[in-house]
């Protein structure tokens, strides 16, 4: 126990005052789970932790807790994935006293792997890099090997069988002298592919020597940069004379009307949790969302050939939103009003990670107004009210390779949350010997972005899991089907819209395609407004364009979250993941589109909203070396939640 | 001459020192181009103006002046719309040296009627309200009559032959006792017609009493609030200690990279004109905008009864977005750091109106970021650049009534124009017997929003004039269709999507409707990238249901700019309304989709592009009695127009 001991004293002034049954493994937890099963496995092979994180407590004891938050802490759990011996293994440990008790552990024997490690993807490039054959084919290419830098790709899936499937990535390479942008000189026709369970490179192939596109005018540092410079605007700053309006405790966030538990998960990132709304009229918090995270990202490229097809990327499982999320910069990854937090995760060892300033937290002011009205109707009187609109943002960013997704969760003082999703960093390049348009003759899958470059086409297609409780558990799923009806004739109007309500009884009910008006709404059937409004939630749908790949192909059948843009499970602890839980290679088996085959009750159930946002790229030369920011978001608002709007009440500023 | 060296005495100190030919009419020339008007026009009967603006030059000889704004400045010439002798006349008016010319004067025959002034409808009102039938009819109800105040509906059209059509409105009636919020309280059954020609009541009915919705509850203003407030937050600022970055001479803007022209008009309020862009890598302003403005606001009401059938305003031709434009509050409608700007229109009598602080500009800071990345594929080295994203908005307000937008422009260093519609203020409520939703048996168009009032079903189309000159005069339209594609089967990928290039030949082909993956484009077909891509901008759409009234009926006539949410048109001076220039009680004669039947040659030519977005809105109590902010927007977002990003040597911060 002196390890326990040793950690305790490391450890303890980080512990959470309050705690709250979903707060992440703190660093002493996450050595204790993973020394825990470290020390109860018999380590034939090299054994690594894929996934460290919380296992959910049963809701029905959340709640309860919740309604006393007084009453004991829950007991703490913990779910890991490992690999060892070529397999994957589940384990669930509990934590107690400062010892952990290795409470179940299983193979996982469906299709699929578990997400890469940060040290392994390193490791396979590091055996790469040194693999004779790479280094002889870049000599050959007159490139100095020391400048050339790996990244490991996954492969996706094509309809191997499951015994045929081996866990391996490809490392493919790209090239750093002169400019730090090595996404846009990729060195292309040399390709390895490492299998991670043994560390081995098990193929190599240097097909063809490629052109390697100029380094010249790719490089976005600020001290690389020669004048003339990009147009420049004097300081502007974000104040708050008396500091910020939220209170943390532990996890526990309370600010303006709103309470929740917000958490960072290596695998989705933010998880915000139990999330209720102080309801001014009923004097009373009242719930909104118990669960709610970025489930899966999709991102198939669409160049068929050879060197390209396989980028079918599936970032949550296979990269991780948390693991691969990055340390924010104060004053600029988010404005100076903003308060930053560290996280942790468990590495491939065990050991804690901590993640410096992995999200922030900040309330906005973007000069916009929550509510105003000028009223001239009244002879004599200037009548003007105006609300200033203040929001409280959490914003993570994770980068995956070349792309930058920045995160946020908006709250607002009306009940809204608002989801954005801004996509920056780097297209991947493909590299051409054209220099011009015109010398192209060929489908290229893209658009010539520089002399040499291509951007390839793809897409980014985003799914939130988000588990609605809307002033209780048990919800429904309601279509406003905006209908047009013709008159009676009675007046000289001949036609109008109404909306045609229609109940989603069953999960096919509930999906969605974003092509005929409609609103959605998630409603409590069991409670109702003064006046018999069915009290709820509208979601207002972020951009989601049809998917374009055939249903029958590989890609599409692992990316079926995006056959919809919302779905409706019924809760289940276990269906967390609209791609399924290991997507790595997977075959698609537990995508949203085939869990919602099983066409479940969802009338009147606990129920999960799973909304998928998307955006195809088609890319252009102003993108290129550098992506201006492009932003997509969806928003929850409350329809009939509260008796009258709740900050009809908000003080003048 | 007296009266015109007493005006330049009182005027000249804000003629603008910097003219362009854009520049609105000052006060002086709106006195001189309307004293011009009445002093050459045989008054017979009243005279009243409806529109006084300048008559915009020809754009032959404004791309001349803009090549040269030191050569003298172009003639001014205004153009009018009167009343009088119950005939619509347009008239031309040069104004030289202090002095006006009438250059033509012709009379309108054709379907519809010119804005309302704003003086009218306070007269129409006053009549109303005096009128011994209403009077009476008030007191039956035992109604206060002094708490009584009215407002002006138009009535649209709805199949009468022209010469049955006559230039009256309705006058409504609302309560003011005990609340400001006149909208919630409508004085049902009883209403008036009020020729405005003629300036007499020639209809009256009492068809039934109403209940009247109880005031409690519905007033907004802080000073008649009762505690509990809706939580409160913490003072938050937006500051820049070196004072904003923007330079405005005369109407004239410079702002980061962007240069244009702002001006403000009675019909449409924010008038951009001549936007262009310095390119930091050709050293050179660059053409993007020749002029953009909101167009027209189509407000449809979705109630077919007798009292609400006609309610489909058409706000900018009707009421005038400038004309209704309200006073912007200090810190509260635009933040702290804003400036404020004074605009003048001609009132009724000829006479100039001030509007104090008619538009504001500022500098947005919203906490997002330009662009970034965080590189870790490069051993040793921690890479990150972020720069903060600052654009400028330039906001007005415009209120119709009830209803309050918020109509922003943005211009963005990347090149981008953003523009937001913010929908606030007071849903227009419709009285019921019902006090529970239990009660309705029939349908209701709406929902019950509070004891006794029903928030009407309705939408807001609004379409922008957008006269892109991307990069010189003649443009073209192209839309990139995304298609799925088999593959050859040479890889294991079976499918992919890439983009179809169609070209828009004719007006036809350029329509639009929003339910195919489509990327949008205005191209310069005579300028290529270096690289050979044509240059160009990118609509990126804002959300646009597809219109649910039949073809045929005579809403969707007059606001058949809803049919399609894209249309292209050959410049054409005359050009500018999308529903037409007399909408008032107009039979839709001129709307886009009657113009564009023309399907006039499109490739290749100085074109403009017409952009609709809609809102369907099913009220719900979380809106009454005052409505949380609710918005959309669109982009203009550059498309292979730079060689590469335009930000990328944007200092850090």
């Amino acid at each position: 126990m002196a390890l326990s001991i040793l950690f305790l004293f490391l450890f303890n002034f980080i512990l959470p005052s309050f705690s709250h049954p979903f707060d992440p493994l703190s660093p002493l937890e996450i050595q204790i789970v993973t020394s825990t099963i470290k020390s109860n496995f018999n380590l034939t092979s090299r054994l690594t932790f894929h996934y460290v994180g919380i296992n959910e407590p049963n809701k029905h004891d959340v709640l309860l807790w919740l309604a006393n938050p007084r009453s004991p802490p829950l007991p703490r759990e913990a779910f890991v994935v490992a690999r060892a011996n070529k397999q994957t293994r589940e384990f669930l440990v509990s934590i107690a006293d400062g010892r952990g008790t290795i409470v179940s552990q299983s193979v996982y024997r469906g299709s699929g792997f578990p997400t890469l490690t940060f040290e392994e993807q390193t490791e396979a490039i590091d055996l790469a890099l040194k693999y004779p054959s790479v280094v002889s084919s870049m000599e050959k290419r007159g490139l100095n090997v020391s400048n050339v830098v790996g990244s490991v790709f996954t492969i996706g899936w094509f309809g191997q069988a499951h015994n045929e499937t081996q866990r391996v990535v490809k490392v493919l390479f790209f090239y750093k002298e002169s400019t730090v942008n090595v996404w846009v000189r990729p060195v292309e026709g040399v390709e390895t592919v490492v299998d991670l369970d043994q560390m081995v490179v098990t193929e190599f192939q240097d097909v063809q020597r490629c052109v390697l596109p100029k380094s010249e005018g790719t490089d976005y540092r600020a001290s690389s940069m020669q004048p003339p410079f990009a147009a420049e605007t004097k300081p502007i700053n974000v104040v708050q004379p008396l500091g910020p309006s939220f209170v943390v405790k532990g996890h526990t966030v309370s600010w303006a009307n709103w309470d929740f538990h917000l958490s960072f998960d290596m695998r989705v990132g933010i998880v915000i949790s139990t999330a209720s709304i102080y309801d001014v009229d009923q004097r009373k918090k009242r719930q909104v969302l118990y669960q709610g995270s970025l489930s899966e990202l999709f991102v198939p490229y669409q160049d068929p050939t050879e060197e390209w097809y396989y980028r079918t990327f599936m970032d949550a499982g296979e990269f991780g939103m948390g693991s691969a999320a990055v340390e924010l910069e104060p004053h600029h990854d988010c404005p100076s009003n903003a308060v930053f937090f560290d996280a942790f995760h468990g590495g491939q060892d065990g050991n804690p990670v901590k993640l410096t300033n992995a999200y922030c937290m900040f309330e906005k002011y973007a000069g916009n107004i929550a509510w105003r009205h000028t009223e001239s109707a009244i002879p004599g009187e200037l009548i003007r009210e105006v609300r200033p609109d203040v929001s409280l943002v959490i914003r993570t960013i994770t980068v995956i390779g070349n792309y930058d997704y920045i995160l946020d969760w908006e709250f607002k003082k009306c009940g809204s949350i608002k989801f954005a999703v801004s996509l920056t960093g780097i297209m991947e390049g493909k590299t051409t010997p054209h220099k011009h348009t015109s010398e192209i003759k060929e489908e290229i899958y893209g658009l010539l972005v520089a002399q040499n470059t291509i951007g390839i086409n793809h897409d980014h297609f985003l799914t939130y899991y988000l588990d609605l409780d809307i002033d209780g558990q048990e919800n429904s799923f309601v279509k406003g089907k905006l209908t047009s009806f013709k008159t009676d004739g009675s007046t000289p109007r001949k036609s109008y819209w109404s909306v045609v309500r229609e109940e989603a009884k069953k999960e096919l009910d509930a999906r969605n395609l974003p092509t005929e008006p409609v609103e959605l709404y998630i409603v409590n059937p069991n409670k109702e407004t003064t006046i018999g409004n069915q009290v709820g939630y509208r979601l207002i749908p972020g951009p989601m364009p049809r998917p374009l790949l055939l249903e029958d192909d590989y890609p599409q059948r692992r990316g079926a979250l995006c056959d919809h843009n919302v779905w409706i499970t019924p809760y289940n602890r276990s269906e967390k993941w609209a791609g399924g839980m290991y997507v790595d290679r997977g075959r698609g088996d537990e995508t949203l589109n085939i869990i919602t085959q099983r066409n479940r009750d969802i009338w009147n159930k606990d129920i999960v909203l799973w909304h998928t946002i998307g955006f195809h790229h088609h890319p252009s030369q102003d993108e290129f070396p550098i992506m201006p920011t492009l932003s997509g978001g969806f928003e929850l608002r409350p329809t009939n939640f509260f008796e009258r709007n709740p900050i009809l009440k908000m003080k003048a500023p």
